[in-house]
């Protein structure tokens, strides 16, 4: 089996991390492997398997004959050096903002729309976290019962916001436990008992680019630019895995019982949904979890064909590491690289 | 002025103690106050003011010459003690689940419906901590642009279930910080850094007790019992207040200016929305803020006169204590007593 050259940017946070865990788990099939950070980390040590892999910092000639690229370091240096791949005749697959809305870049969910890798240009999208998540049920409904709109609450994990926003939920939590000053960096206000109703910077529509992006990316992700979608995202004093409650309305007529099976017919989809046993998806349920898991799945009756449902997936994985592994994969499995 | 003999029964419960502070703070015109809790406690101390009250169980003749009795001792005692007060000539004015959909009882927040206290039976239902704070909302919302439909989503605090239910999530996270054994009691899942989708118990439409209160209860207060209402109820781990996300179709079109307006000129309704300074409602927020707080207030494109935003409220106080004293105030100002 031919193997690749494979470069993790970004390696040393925690969904670079989970990439190369990821990668290890799944095989995936690798030659050389280059581990890439910021000039603080160079020099670091990380063990992949029996290698131990030196931190590098971005040098000319660093992307020569790497095949691809998995970058989660932040939109900035995805603009930056992800050019410098593609140059290089590599192939990027992008965990953060830079390139999703960019019409050259394929937005990727493997289950959903891994067709569209077929006509990528060397770099390729991985989604939002919270939209990885919810678009890997909808869809399965799109297709069976068509969807007319979507509203959508989610219930978000500090990990989201990075390894120093866990550190920070972890040390507020002691202090205020303690009855000591509760020290603010990462969040803007208290996370520790406490929500914030607000994930990523404001926009001039007062949503937030959390928001936007959980609608923008899902009318490109389902191809369906004209779904009426709204979201509100409120980050929760969770450490890790993403809750979600949706309310859709959907075109057709449906029998909640067909939803159900539905879901438990699609591919890394797990309905936990027994209310008499008082079981559906918790977000710790997600940590040994690759699966997106969905419950509380009920007829909404305030509407015509409409739907209320629960689920949770790990943020890491299926939201960012997972999705980008899986993309990598399919790349492989279809002859893309 | 006149007097009137009040009686707190579950005294020593959380919304019990809040209810003593609430008519000390608010100088309710108290002749005898009689503190009632479970013959556990009975014997205890509890200071009020300069009187040093003993805690009392209920007996025979307990309920003789009180005028207005405040209930928050569960449902059964409810059921059970509240007809005693009632033969005795006194007012209840009930917290708990006991009687809010009984025809005979108002269920009512003064704001919002308090004229409804003039056809009072001596039973006054004081509604549930998540509507009391989301109906001083509508009401405006209701008279000026007309409602249409809602969707509802919590994020509530587990002060909402009492004191041993915050023992657990402060034990579980002091647990999960030491990498110790989560211990469950109250809950039914780990609390702890976890969101629980469930509130009460489940019922037969697969929606949980506290999901059919939000949409019940909203349509007798609101007298509008065709009002198209769904709820997803969530428990996160946050203490104090509740956080509720609100998508509401409105019957008629409007500005978003004159929805922050009229809640401006809402009493007891603080409008806090100042998306460039990154300021909304939080839940820590509400802990000496007796106002229902509002904020992220914005059009929702994805249907005709659409609006999304977000609320927090003190769940003990505004939720509960306040709530019930300001019905007995009402009694009092109305010569309803």
């Amino acid at each position: 089996m031919k193997k690749y050259n494979v470069a993790v940017v970004g390696a040393t946070g925690l969904v670079g991390r989970e990439m190369l865990k990821t990668l290890s788990q799944r095989d995936f099939p690798i030659d050389q492997l280059k581990v890439i950070a910021s000039e603080r980390s160079e020099g670091k040590k990380i063990q992949f398997e029996d290698r131990e892999l030196t931190v590098e910092s971005v040098r000319e000639g660093t992307f020569e004959s790497i095949d691809i690229a998995l970058f989660s370091a932040g939109s900035g240096v995805s603009k930056e050096v992800a050019p410098q791949v593609k140059s290089a005749g590599g192939i990027v697959i992008d965990n953060s903002n830079a390139f999703r809305m960019d019409p050259d870049a394929p937005l990727v969910v493997p289950e959903v729309n891994g067709e569209d890798l077929r006509e990528h240009q060397q770099i390729i999208a991985n989604p939002n976290c919270s939209t990885i998540q919810m678009v890997m049920l909808l869809k399965p409904l799109a297709e069976k019962f068509g969807l007319k709109r979507l509203v959508i609450n989610t219930y978000q994990a500090v990990s989201g916001a990075g390894k120093k926003a866990v550190d920070e939920l972890i040390e507020q939590t002691k202090a205020y436990l303690n009855k000591e000053e509760i020290k603010k960096e990462n969040f803007n206000h208290q996370i520790a008992f406490n929500a914030i109703p607000q994930i990523d910077v404001f926009l001039d529509n007062d949503y937030t680019k959390e928001e936007m992006k959980m609608v923008n990316e899902t009318h490109k992700i389902l191809h369906d630019p004209d779904l009426p979608v709204t979201a509100t995202c409120v980050r929760i004093p969770v450490i890790f895995g993403h809750g979600e409650s949706l309310n859709i309305e959907l075109q057709n007529d449906f029998k909640i019982e067909a939803v159900k099976e539905l879901f438990s017919q699609t591919k890394n989809v797990e309905v936990i949904d027994n209310p008499a046993a008082e079981e559906y998806p918790l977000q710790i349920d997600t940590e040994n979890n690759d699966n997106v898991l969905v419950g509380r799945i009920r007829r909404d009756n305030s509407v015509e064909n409409g739907i209320n449902l629960w689920l949770t997936a790990n943020n890491l994985r299926k939201g960012a590491a997972l999705n980008a592994v899986q993309i990598a994969e399919y790349l492989v499995e279809n002859n893309l690289v």
